[in-house]
């Protein structure tokens, strides 16, 4: 395990598969009645470090550090001293000299908790920073896939969406090629990042070319915002082209799975009724994501940690 | 017990009155200097929603949660996936997948917390839905009417003011009436709500003639911002005609008490002298607020629910 | 130990030095890694009570209240029933009655955790009114001076900035001059309070003048907002004047240290070189922050309390 977690890229497939592992077995200690917290981290502190407003993935990680006894922290950048003007490497310190165990980061500026973890000793943990990445999606999701897919060598995975923009996209394309699976991106040209081609996986344009058989799509969020602008189809020419409806679905294998990050746009990237149907793994998602992040927190601050 | 507490009507008497016999033994427990803190719901995780602000309702929830050795999370609808347009269903899979074992609601929208009831496997508790009900205000003014005058049945128990708008008095026209008090409403015609005529309550216009021997007055919160509107008297009109002042206050019984759910508008609703005197409830409510959602939590949560 | 803290002239030297001694303990006892946490306050309520945003200030208490055991609870006043016009004695009654065993109240109006203080049972902590105090700053100020310099009899610290509006610089000569130290105060004319004449303390109108020799400079929090008004200097010409540079710093004792109270304005009141350098203890500080406020409220909470 890296000392820190800033990008899906920072794991080998030794180590992601240990993460995911890591996952199982808590998901198997407190899936019971009798266990429903673990005191490992007792007396460590978290600090969610929320530069941008994420009510999900800060409760996400609350979550995660309270069933493991940990005390937490929210610092909102909001009315803080943030606001009065400090730098990040000044709230570094800050945290740094409280006694923060582990940072869990989010802002909207990419690469932003790589630069915090130059800066204190305790473990950073990027839950998302600008377009770059969110490697505890990633994890999330390869977690999901692998419990309805097994071993993902070679499974076919289908990425839809604001590739551009997304870096939840990003974070995925990493962590899911480590683990062996072939992805393929689609989206409007005007959405794919400029270096796409260097990356692990290919590119298709064409959602209806890019479904059949595959094991699994998943929907990126739109932002809505974003809708006919310059570079952007508007909402009703991208729903048509790039939505993923029932006849959509119908093309994937057949044990094939819908996974969304959350929160969707219902019937934009995602019809109700796909969202909503048996093969989505959408909700199940969410839960998982708790115990992903439970097994991160665990190996980074149990000493498990190697430099 | 019920699965959930959305509505006051929601308890019959037998299951009211076990709420409030827990509520007294809590009280004794944890009075003492001993026990300050009970380990029943260790490891459970209750969730605050508030799509309101209501900092009062929310720590009385938070504290008596953390009585119970509960983990809280505080979600606030601000910020959240919320203001990205999240529906409340998909909020409610949200938190039902990070596993939520009670949910306290708060929403501007009469009925929020029954349609959330319907798609959590958790426990729902009403704290507060638009003008329609208040379940554990209705359950602590109980507690607090019992502690004083002992059994509430055949007391004369006076509401006073903008009924129409209050869920405060909906929940304890039905608390009440369950448990054998006669009350007595008394606002002007224009914020009575139209089938008040079917409420288990007589209707009064005229608070002096209400008043005489009752055996308790519970004044209800005025919101400054409707004053003066169409159906609305001015303030100074108010204030005159359904103010609790002294004189008013020495028309109850010799035992009469005074309720208010606060926060108060002094001067408005009720006069100081008599929010600070010897017959006000109103910080006695306060504590009782912790102590009865601490039974509420216990109830819903310790197993001891029936379908 | 007096039962609320509301200015730091309310300690004797004695009284002082056992809030120090204590909160040195504390650090020995926490340093190591087995420990990370005392079970002292566990049941206990904690109510961080903030009128202004200040996150460090809230964060360093709740951190020094976690650790303890205690239950925190954050009351921000945005929001709450405090923009509905609730008065301060309303809400004073309401922590009290939801049984607050600590209130830690941040305020912009000068005294009003000591009108507090006299509504409420538990003991009440001031972070912070209006221009007034902010006695656990002074407290950690001189936990750090202690640290690096021994015993502060006879030391010469210099404070230099916006004395005039600054609770910290208020504190820190009351807590300084009861320790011992001899405190000089640099500052414009303008931004003087009137009285100072009568503070335990020299002024000084030229920090050059003041520099040479002394144990320790402290570096007010300049406003930025109030720059170029009309009793202030311009930006430029309070850095020139006022501003702590190498030059300035290289005047000190050789073994003299640099505060700062935080958060920083890199440039104006203090060069980034002086900030970062090895005599600089403002990071220190900030960790200082946390154990000394432990101590407070351990003292304050633990029964050790005199009348």
């Amino acid at each position: 395990m890296p000392r820190h977690l800033l990008s899906a890229g920072d794991l080998d497939r030794a180590t992601a598969l240990h993460v995911l592992d890591t996952a199982s077995r808590l998901e198997q200690v407190l899936g019971g009645r009798e266990v429903r917290k673990l005191p490992t981290l007792r007396g460590r502190t978290v600090v969610n470090l929320f530069y941008e407003d994420s009510t999900r993935t800060r409760m996400s990680f609350e979550l995660a550090a309270k069933r493991l006894s940990a005390d937490v922290i929210n610092f909102s950048a909001k009315g803080s001293s943030v606001s009065k003007g400090e730098s990040l490497k000044d709230t570094a310190w800050t945290l740094q000299a409280m006694g923060a165990d582990a940072v869990v980061c989010r802002h909207s500026s990419s690469g932003a908790p790589e630069r915090l973890s130059g800066w204190v000793d305790g473990h950073v943990v990027n839950a998302g920073d600008g377009t770059h990445e969110h490697p505890t999606q990633a994890l999330l999701d390869a977690y999901t896939l692998r419990r309805h897919l097994g071993d993902l060598d070679g499974r076919r995975i289908v990425v839809v969406g604001d590739v551009l923009h997304s870096r939840v996209a990003r974070s995925n394309v990493l962590m899911l090629s480590t683990l062996g699976a072939e992805v393929t991106l689609v989206a409007p040209p005007t959405l794919l990042p400029v270096g796409v081609a260097g990356w692990p996986a290919t590119v298709e344009y064409d959602l209806d070319a890019a479904l059949p058989g595959a094991d699994a799509v998943m929907m990126l969020r739109v932002q809505r915002e974003r809708m006919g602008g310059a570079f952007f189809p508007t909402a009703r020419e991208y729903s048509r082209r790039y939505g993923l409806d029932r006849r959509r679905h119908s093309l994937l294998a057949d044990h094939g799975v819908v996974l969304h990050p959350g929160p969707m746009n219902r019937g934009m990237e995602i019809a109700s009724e796909v969202a909503d149907g048996p093969d989505s793994l959408i909700v199940e998602q969410v839960g998982n994501g708790v115990t992903v992040r439970m097994a991160v927190l665990y190996l980074l601050l149990s000493g498990e940690v190697a430099a």
